[in-house]
């Protein structure tokens, strides 16, 4: 029976940097939550009540919201296509020099977005890196699992 | 070779918790078309077209949307972090119940949010309690991995 | 010990669909991005820096960002509960055509939705296949590890 093994190095690798971006994730939510209660400006009524307003437009709150969102558009189909790429048999150091070049680039991502705003291309090359590696291992993916059927 | 069983009490509950969510995540397409029907509000032309306009700060609906964007930053982290932490072994009684207390937590947070209005910290607390879990388990999950390199 | 076999059909089958829709939710970030280019339209100054303006609402940029957070919203969804659901043992020629469904179905809802939109009900029926059969998955899931209990 084919199967994964946790003792294999490539999954190992894995496992340790999608829970490192599971974390770097929620973090997100304290970024946000900082520069809300910084500029008392806040998205509903009930959390504005003990002071502070009602805003969707602080420039500052937004950027952080848009840093987090392009983790949810970014993160979850690296969780999901690094998985499955590691089905595929991949050697175990192309694997780990992917997955942490994936991890590296999505927290600078954060820092250049959300943290420190840098200049462009910064957040370009950060996003672009982490973005090219996944579209490599569906591209894999499918390879494998299309010759398969 | 190091495997998870779908035989270990730990995966069972995982399963069966995500699963939960899952179904919880899909019902809020629903409350959200229930709100656009409800008020008329779109938000393309195409669906206005019998009837309602295009709106994007109706704040009954926009309340549900927080609350769906809420579940996308928190629920997949959960999927993610809660699959690596049962690879880890953690006691069934242990992982049971934290899903357990995450699914719960997530399903209090999207009533008290947008089904039924309460005032905070309702909505604080139910954030609060799956979010502290799934850090605790991302945590273990880094720690675990981590030594093992 | 009771296992998921790489060797599984139904399996093979996840794993390739899922894939697909890896690569077609990285998509998406193109799409938004040649939006953005042809109308020079950004969301943060730093990128309308070398020509350009700052503007949110963009009616072009905006509709494809719907169909993106769409996809968050339903795909994610999928991953975990098509996994789940295969983890159930259903027959893999079942199995196959749900998979195969959603990918289709949510292909077309990014066409209909983003690519060259189309008046209703084209998306509704796009989002409601692979909704309908997400929930299916789901309830599925619940029912089987919720008898195990």
């Amino acid at each position: 029976m084919a199967s994964i093994s946790l003792d294999n190095p490539a999954v190992q690798s894995y496992l340790l940097y999608s829970g490192i971006l599971g974390l770097k994730v929620l973090g997100m939510s304290l970024l946000t939550g900082r520069q809300r209660y910084k500029k008392k400006v806040f998205a509903n009524p009930e959390d504005a009540a003990r002071g502070g307003k009602v805003k969707f437009d602080d420039p500052d709150v937004e950027r952080v919201r848009r840093a987090h969102l392009n983790d949810l558009e970014n993160i979850p189909v690296f969780w999901v296509l690094g998985a499955l790429y590691v089905t595929t048999g991949p050697s175990a150091a192309l694997a780990t020099n992917l997955f942490r070049a994936v991890a590296a680039g999505r927290i600078l991502h954060t820092i250049v977005y959300a943290v420190k705003p840098l200049p462009q291309p910064a957040r370009a090359i950060s996003f672009g890196i982490p973005f090219a590696i996944s579209i490599y291992m569906g591209v894999k993916v499918v390879q494998f699992y299309f010759s398969a059927l």
